[in-house]
C-alpha cells in the first residue's frame, strides 16, 4: 500500500502500522465496526474516491482485517475478521484521546457502550501487573531488558 | 498534511486520525517515547526522507503533540507535550494487537514496563462501567443514544 513497507521491521507497532497506519484504512475499519459492509456503503459514508477505497479494501482483506464474502448475484460484502474486531482497543484509545484533546464543537459525538446494558464502558487505562493504575509517565517502552540500563 | 482534512468531521476518532493517522507521524511519536529528541536522531533511527520528517515534525508541533525547544547555538529539540504522552494508550493498543496478530519472527521485541518496578504492565482491556471484562463483541460504537434502536 505504501512505498516504504514496515513489514520487516522488528517491531510489532511498526508492523501494525503497516496494516492500518493509514487514515482511510482506519476509517473503513471504524465504519465496519458501525455495521457497514458494502463498497457503496463505505463510499457514501466516507466520501472516499473509488480507487482509494478499492485499494484499501483489498489491502485490509489481504492482511486479514476484513473478509470478502461473495454470493451469486450479489455485490460482495466485507466483514471484520476476529483480528479486525480486536482492533477495537486501538480505536477506543484513539477515540478517548480525541474526546479529550480535540473534541468536536458539540462535545463527544460517539459513545462506546456495553452491548448488553447500553451503558458506557470504562476508559482504557494503564495498569501495573498487579492492577495498580499507572499514569503515562509511569510506564516506559523498552526494546530489550538490557536496554533498561542505558537511559 | 493530507489533501482530505478530517478536522471538521463530527467524530473524535476522525479528528485524532487527522493528527496522527499517518505512519510516519506515529513512528516519530513512538521514537519520542523512546527518548529521541533531535531531527538527526529521528532521521537516523527511522530512515525517513528529510522533507517528510520536516513536514511531520511541523505538523506534530502545530497540533500540540510535540514541543519545539530552541536554545542559542543548539539544534532544536522536540519533546512530547502532555497530550503527546497520553497517546501512549493508542501505542500500547497497537503494540499489543501487533504482538498477537503480526508478531515479528523472533517474538515481541518491545516490552512496556512499570517504570518503578520494571515489570511488564497489564494488557489494555475493555471493561464495563462496573469493571466487568468485556470482549470486543460485547461492546458497540453508537453515534447517539437514538442510534441504539436502529440496528
Amino acid at each position: 500500500m505504501t512505498r516504504t513497507s514496515l513489514k520487516d521491521w522488528n517491531c510489532s507497532l511498526a508492523r501494525s502500522l503497516d496494516i492500518i497506519g493509514d487514515k482511510w484504512a482506519m476509517l473503513i475499519v471504524r465504519n465496519a465496526f458501525f455495521g457497514t459492509t458494502t463498497f457503496s456503503g463505505f463510499q457514501a459514508e466516507l466520501g472516499i474516491a473509488k480507487n482509494i477505497l478499492t485499494n484499501r479494501l483489498k489491502h485490509l482483506t489481504e492482511n486479514g482485517i476484513l473478509r470478502r464474502l461473495e454470493k451469486d448475484g450479489c455485490y460482495p460484502r466485507y466483514k471484520l475478521t476476529p483480528a479486525g474486531w480486536e482492533l477495537s482497543t486501538v480505536f477506543i484509545a484513539l477515540l478517548q484521546w480525541g474526546d479529550k484533546h480535540v473534541p468536536p464543537p458539540g462535545g463527544p459525538p460517539l459513545q462506546i457502550v456495553d452491548r448488553e446494558t447500553l451503558q458506557p464502558i470504562r476508559a482504557l487505562a494503564l495498569q501495573s501487573g498487579d492492577g495498580k493504575p499507572l499514569s503515562t509517565k509511569e510506564v516506559r517502552f523498552a526494546k530489550t531488558p538490557a536496554d533498561f540500563e542505558k537511559r
